[in-house]
C-alpha cells in the first residue's frame, strides 16, 4: 500500500500504516487500531497540539516522579509501536522501571514488544506475572516487583478499568490520554490530555532538569485533576465555537 | 480473545471484535479500524444516538433519492461489515444502484465484498471499473454506468478526497460520516451526522413511505448544509460543557 503524498491527512495515514504493519507483525491487537483511531478523533478536536494545560500536567508528571520511591512506566503495544525511543529516553531521566502491560496479553506479544523497547534503548523488568490486580481478564496479570508495588505508575494508552483498578490499591496514576471524558482520564491522580509522543519527551525533559526544591513546590501548586479534564474540554469547545466561521 | 461481558464498554468492543475479525479475513483494511475509532469518539460525544438534525438529514436523504434519476449507494469495507442487511433494505426503498468502492483496493477484497453484501440480499453492481476520478490513488476507480454516470451519490464512511472529487464532477453528495469537521462532511451536498447502522435503516424507512409531493416540500425548506454540521457541532459543545458537573 502506498498512500499518495498529496494526501491531505497523509501524516495521520503513515501513522496508521504503521500501526496496520505492527498489527501484521503481531506486536499490536487489531483493537489497538480502534483505541488509535478513538485518540485521533480528539487531538483533531485539541487541534493536534500540546495545550497549555497539558504542558503544565506534564511538569507535574516529572514531580511526581522525582519523588516516587518506586516509579513504573507501562507500556502496551501501540505505546512501543509509537514511542519507544521517547520510552527509553524517559527512563532515563527518571530511573523509572519500565513494565510491559497488555489488554491482549499473550508470551508471544510481550516477547515481541520487550525486544521492540530493548532495540530503542529501553531496560524493560522481566519476570513471571502474576493475577494481582483486582480485573476479570488478562489485565489482572503483572510483576509483582514492578506494578504491584510501584508507588507511581505511569500508564500511556491505558484501559480505564485498569488505571481504576490503580487508583483503587493506592497507587498515584499518571494517564496520557487524549479523551478528556475517558474512565481512563477520570480516574487518574493526574491526566495528561496529550498525544503520547508529544507527552512523553516533554516530561522527560522536564525532569531531566528538575531539582528536589522544584519538584517541592510545583507538587504543592498541582491543580485537581478536574483542572486538567475541564481545560481540554474547554479548548475543544472553543475549538468547535469557531471552527466553521 | 474474549471480551469480559461486565466491561464498561462491551458493546463497542464487540463491535471492533467484528470489524477486527473482517479485518483479518481480509474484508477490511487496517486502516479501516483506524477510521472505525474516529467514528467511535465522536458518537461518544454526540451521545450515541440519532440526534435531531441528523433524523432531518435522512428524511432529506429519502427525498433525494426519491428525485434522483440515477442514484448510487457506494459501499466500502466497514460499511459492508456493519450494515450489510441494512443496505439491501435501503437498496429495496430505493432502488439505487449498489456500488463497491474502495480505497485500499485489490480485486480479491472487491469479490469479498460483493459476496458479503450479495449474501445479505443486497443486488451489487458489477463490471470492469476504470480510472475515471480526478484522484492519484485507487479510490479513482468506479464503474462508467454506476457512480460516474450517477447524479446522486450516498457515500457512508466516505475518504474526503472522494467526496470532493464526486461533487466536482456535478453530483449530488449524501455523506453518513459521525465527523462534523471532516473534509468529508463539509465537502457533502446533504451531510448526515451519525452512525451508519442508525442512519441507513432510517433513510430507508423515509424512503420506504414518501409520495412525490412530500419530496419536493422536503427538497424546497432543506436547509443550508452548514445548518446540519453547526447542529452536531452544538450538540457536542452542549454536552462538553455540562458532562463534569
Amino acid at each position: 500500500m502506498s498512500i499518495p503524498v498529496d494526501h491531505p491527512r497523509y501524516h495521520s495515514l503513515c501513522v496508521r500504516e504503521r500501526l496496520a504493519q505492527a498489527m501484521q507483525d503481531g506486536i499490536v491487537a487489531p483493537e489497538g487500531l480502534c483505541a488509535h483511531g478513538r485518540g485521533e478523533a480528539f487531538d483533531y478536536l485539541l487541534g493536534e497540539v500540546t495545550i497549555p494545560s497539558a504542558k503544565k500536567a506534564e511538569q507535574c508528571a516529572a514531580a511526581l516522579f522525582h519523588v516516587a520511591k518506586h516509579p513504573v512506566i507501562s507500556v502496551n503495544g501501540n505505546t512501543a509501536v509509537l514511542g519507544a525511543p521517547e520510552i527509553a529516553r524517559l527512563q532515563k531521566a527518571t530511573g523509572a522501571m519500565v513494565e510491559v502491560g497488555l489488554f491482549h496479553r499473550t508470551k508471544e506479544r510481550i516477547r515481541m514488544i520487550t525486544d521492540l523497547l530493548t532495540a530503542a534503548g529501553v531496560v524493560v523488568a522481566r519476570g513471571e506475572a502474576e493475577h494481582l490486580l483486582p480485573l476479570s481478564h488478562d489485565r489482572a496479570f503483572c510483576l509483582r516487583n514492578g506494578i504491584y508495588e510501584a508507588d507511581l505508575v505511569l500508564v500511556p494508552l491505558e484501559d480505564g478499568d485498569r488505571a481504576q483498578a490503580l487508583i483503587e490499591l493506592g497507587k498515584k496514576v499518571i494517564t496520557i490520554d487524549l479523551n478528556p471524558l475517558s474512565r481512563t482520564s477520570r480516574s487518574a491522580t493526574l491526566p495528561i490530555i496529550d498525544e503520547v509522543t508529544r507527552a512523553l519527551p516533554e516530561i522527560a525533559s522536564y525532569a531531566a532538569s528538575m531539582t528536589v526544591d522544584e519538584a517541592a513546590s510545583i507538587l504543592t501548586a498541582m491543580p485537581e485533576q478536574s483542572w486538567f479534564l475541564q481545560a481540554a474540554l474547554d479548548t475543544i469547545s472553543q475549538r468547535l465555537s469557531h471552527v466553521l466561521d
